[in-house]
């Protein structure tokens, strides 16, 4: 599990906190203000689901999580257990896949064995392997997208909560001495709504990015994999091709069959 | 019907009335003011129809309209409904299809059918579906560029109408005590600007691109589907390429046949 | 002819002048500064010139006019003159095409029809009618470019002229009262730079972008329309082919030979 | 020669000095400040230096000259010369071209006739001519890519300026008439950086765009041509498919061999 | 060695030392502010490890290392090597090559060259050479991603540390006197952002992304290279075709075997 994206998160709110902290005069209480709170995250969540169908709005928990607590495909094992099938294919048939499907957790995998086992023609094996990747893609980035969103509209409400602040301010603006406190109160949602963006979202968005590249890149490495062992690759020569897509420290180099 | 869409936009701007309503000393009247409406909202269409064939730009309501009471195109429902046709396509033949062409709603389907009923050669029925396609994809983005425009032109006069307030303030400063109430009315058209862009149009236009998504999807599961259809594939086969547009969850399995 | 662009650039200016009428203390003549204008106006051009061959610049007024005056492709009109001409093509062979030349206004149209009485090959018609769109293209482009770059240095210039204000401004401020003044000069210029982009030279740019879409658009049917004639395809088969480029409510449907 | 750019840029200097000249308290000499110029020339310089490889790094001088200096490609001379050497070669031979390679300045030219008599496959005539062109561009890009560069870190350093200068006068804040000197020379800059940017490394980077652009459209033409001539098309067919790549009115209508 | 990249960030943090130190009554120490640069480059740290894999974060050095102290490939001697090996393939085989590997450094030519040795067919060579590449790349995208998120979140928690600085300002703004310096302290994070993103890591970045493609582009030509020398083709032709891959003045004539 990669936990980067938790301790990131949390170390850019203790850096602020410190520069608060230190800071002579300040209290961490003077930047918590909970009506602008609302104005920015509110409107903001406000927007973002106006900007997507009703269910989409909804996966932004599930989203976030992924980002914590994913755990990442490991495409060494991968490539390791691909070899090992193309190895009991060109042993003993294509058949002889079905007998060990069951140790095989990824059902990216099963659904690539069983097709081939099942003599579907390669085309239509890639057709439907393809597009079972075009799919998940697509899924991963909506779900980015959610977190994109909330990166626009959160200094987007920011800057509308600013306005509305310093608009009140100016306009009853009798004891001059209040003005410095009323722009202070101004400036806090632009504050909060940049926290939103900079210190969150846009991380979280990069971090979905990257797991969806990597689980991708686990994808097609199997269909790589499924459409050697399909054709009758000499496992070597799979091997050989998967370890390309991998850098060379984590280069697989099984030498079980030789 | 998803009406994600307003009620996200209704709460966007509840959210700011609350924000207003809680400060002390603002009132909601003061954040009203005709002539800065006026500037911005008037100046921006002004510009968008600039930027726009006449009938385009008319078009605004009808594409608002859509993202608002948009019904979606129910894509379970569309490959139950093809591999429906493909089981009496196999069973019967091709023509045996013209009899249930009238239970079909979906003009993309009829036209599809109707042209493999014809005997169009597989080809010609790409390109005439393709380009129907490229159409209806030309049309929700010509709709869609309307609102972004909006979204466009809404801050640029909201910037306008604040540089106009602050040159006559500017200008005119006698009274020192008028410069705060005078930069507050100035700041309104950004607000304003801010607002149209911020909680009406980005998210607008972004459900625009949603739908568009989607309902053209359908068109390519619909495509694929008459495609499979025409040269004869087994329902299952048709079925099961399908099924690898739509997340696991919302897959058909229709047993009718089995 | 469809004078949105004209219309609508009048209208921005008119909100504008409204908006600064109604507010007291406010006269237009207070908005009209000419060494302002100058700075502005001439810096953009002086840029602009500098961004492009001499020739390619004075095209300006050429291409504002087509945006104003443009005169647009009527694409049903096509449809039916290729869908006629596919006609006698049929019936009395292509060589009878060169007797029906001389109705067709379209030089677009007439080239390629030549191309196919003379017996070109299919390939090189095509490729000929291609580079012919490609370089409409190009220079299209080429016209908005110069359109872009106005709206590019036109704030530019609009932010060197308040800059040049404010330091002078600043650096002789003995006395504070004309401050105000002083400023309202110096932001003159951001808002000229402003309205250069945002009421004028944008929205030309969009509109030049769909005219030329539109002309694109008309081209690549009738090279399509060509090609169908020249492999002698039925009119009926064309005529279904070339509509699924425009709307369904603009079709053509011409059964002067069913 | 073109020399729109020298022109421009001058015209750009010259409104801003009259900008300057025509306010009354202002001297030119007040915007000549040479710690800000080293500052911001300086730092621009610096960040360019690290951005790039040293030897490309003061190729700028080169490119800026050829965005002055440049002749441009004379592309209706270069299609005649194309169809004079398609006429020798279909009237004696593609050996014959040998003998008239003397009379061509054109290296590009010379490359591929000299490739075509050598006997060359034309798939390897094609490759190479592409490789050729492929490596001009890269040329072109890296010596815009310099211009570019200073026109992004110009302003950066003039922000730079500003906020040092801000930050001494806001420091040091002992006597308030002060400020408005201070503020003053703060600001230069600033008013340098978007100079560098907008008056001269914007429209130098776009002018030098065009002229890569307008040097590899006649590469472009000058393969298509050669390709031709060594497949032994008739020159009348060469000549017409080149011409296609300019406007109408710079066609080339040679009807020598006519 | 180029070392540019150390030499332009010296240059530009000389020439702000520079600029602060010829201010009347600034000091640099006054420009130093300890948890002004904790909240800076504390804060951009954790919202980069936030938005990576926690093992490419702290690739952070070695890329930086890699743009400082880079050796580039040197592309004559590539292309001279791989025509000097062409040269012994055409004279005594393809076999001979193994004998000449050990005097080859470069890790791409060796497999390519195994790879040809053995007897792969050469669409098998030219996928695993391509795949290698990608590979290349993608990690060479991954360690300039870095970089480009430092020098975007830099400037982020540049703005966020003055908006806390002028919150903390506002709220207590009793001593008139105070607001000077206090803004003076704010504004220094935003410095601190500004020197992060354009001083350092956007030149870096760039730099990163030339090296990137210079290196590329050498495997680009030793891929064509090995192609050529396993199809046999003329090792005159080869080095011709490789040349058209650099410039002019750097091109390899090698007449040894002439």
């Amino acid at each position: 599990m990669d936990i980067a994206t938790l301790i990131g998160i949390v170390a850019g709110f203790t850096v602020m906190t410190i520069a608060i902290s230190i800071s002579p005069g300040a209290t961490i209480k003077g930047f918590i203000d909970y009506p602008s709170i609302m104005c920015v995250l509110g409107g903001a969540a406000a927007s973002v689901l106006a900007s997507s169908p009703l269910r989409q709005f909804f996966s932004v928990f599930r989203v976030a999580r992924k980002a914590f607590f994913n755990q990442q495909a490991d495409i060494p094992a991968i490539i390791e257990q691909i070899v090992s099938l193309a190895e009991t294919a060109r042993r003993d048939g294509l058949l002889a896949l079905e007998g060990r499907l069951e140790e095989v957790d990824n059902p990216f995998i099963v659904l690539g064995v069983q097709m081939a086992v099942d003599g579907t023609r390669p085309e239509v094996i890639e057709e439907i392997l393809r597009n079972e990747m075009e799919s998940v893609a697509t899924r991963h980035r909506n779900g980015k997208l959610i977190v994109d969103q909330f990166a626009k509209y959160g200094p987007a409400f920011g800057m509308i909560g600013t306005l509305i602040g310093l608009i009140i301010m100016l306009g009853n603006m009798k004891d001059p001495d209040a003005i410095g406190p009323g722009m202070a109160v101004a400036l806090i949602t632009t504050l909060y709504g940049s926290i939103i963006a900079n210190v969150v979202c846009l991380p979280l968005a990069d971090k979905l990015a990257f797991i969806s590249k990597h689980e991708l890149l686990g994808m097609e490495i199997i269909l790589r994999g499924i459409m050697g062992i399909q054709s009758g690759d000499n496992p070597r020569i799979i091997e050989q091709r998967l370890n390309t897509f991998v850098p060379p420290k984590h280069r697989v180099t099984s030498r079980k069959a030789a």
